[in-house]
């Protein structure tokens, strides 16, 4: 009962600041869209700090559940699962009509120089991220889809940066064309 | 006298808003800084968002100022040009320990889904930006320094989007090794 309270707090937490950044958030406005008695915060949170850094973990998570479906289909070759996932958010930024971008992208930017804490975990979530096209990368050098001599951890770690500033773009000119511009540059750079 | 005090409430805002965001500054905060009368917030301003609309003009004021002796450097290649402005800002970055990133793309992820006006004009400031490197690349492109099959526009919109997206890798890892991976990428994009 005590986590179930907990998970929703975090998961009222995560939809509000994934929309307006954690420092417009207020904790009152997390407990009435979770719908638990106001006392509850600090019974499960030490701080709003700690409760953002449970948030960012949720954002893992759901990054992980978001796009194992993907890395699952193992018959798709590795670079044609790295469209698929490209393809998989472009779908889903279309239904969110161009808004809220990645969190953990938003939340380094606006967390970067103001919290040690949060800067930490966040590179372990953009680690995670990279790893994971990372890995691709890897299958697909072995199996001779992209050059011998491409850098596997810096392509994944540009791939995942761009991806970032694209997200920011798109949040302004509010259409599709910055992730699609991405997806263009991104696959001229793997085709190479 | 007014122009002037106005100016300095903008020039203080814009370090405050620089650092730690947009939501995150107040405005007594700003007025305080900026060792101006109390009072006179609203004197100059009629919002505080019409006082954001004028900072995000003082940061374009201010892009071009920064950039523009390498502008003027017609002796140098317009690719060599680029690089200097990559250089430029890699070397301020140092400067700055990897804090801030840039007040354009961060204003863009910050407040693109939470104001209509802040995003119109942040569009404006995104297309002075890769207004500017578009003439360098069709420069490039007349001297045949790049293919001319290049999209110039659309590449100069992906060197501005994933270097906002570099900035933020920047501001979790605190070290400059994002910012020298995007130059490498996009070099390795124009160098083709």
């Amino acid at each position: 009962m005590g986590q179930e309270t907990k998970y929703k707090i975090i998961e009222a937490g995560a939809r509000i600041i994934h929309h307006k950044g954690y420092n417009h958030t207020g904790i009152q406005e997390v407990i009435k869209a979770a719908g638990v008695p106001k006392g509850s915060f600090y019974f499960y949170f030490n701080s709003k700090e700690d409760f953002g850094l449970h948030v960012i973990d949720y954002f893992n998570d759901m990054y992980l559940q978001m796009i194992d479906p993907i890395l699952q289909q193992k018959e798709l070759s590795a670079l044609r699962r790295i469209e698929k996932i490209l393809d998989y958010y472009i779908g889903l930024f279309k239904e969110l009509n161009y808004t809220c971008g990645c969190p953990i992208g938003n939340l380094s930017q606006e967390m970067g120089d103001l919290s040690e804490a949060f800067g930490t975990k966040l590179v372990s979530s953009v680690a995670l991220i990279a790893g994971i096209y990372k890995d691709l990368l890897d299958e697909a050098k072995e199996t001779d889809q992209v050059s011998l001599e491409m850098n596997t951890q810096k392509t994944a770690e540009f791939i995942v940066s761009s991806w970032h500033g694209s997200l920011i773009r798109m949040k302004i000119d509010k259409n599709i064309e910055p992730l699609e511009l991405h997806k263009q540059f991104i696959f001229n750079i793997l085709d190479r």
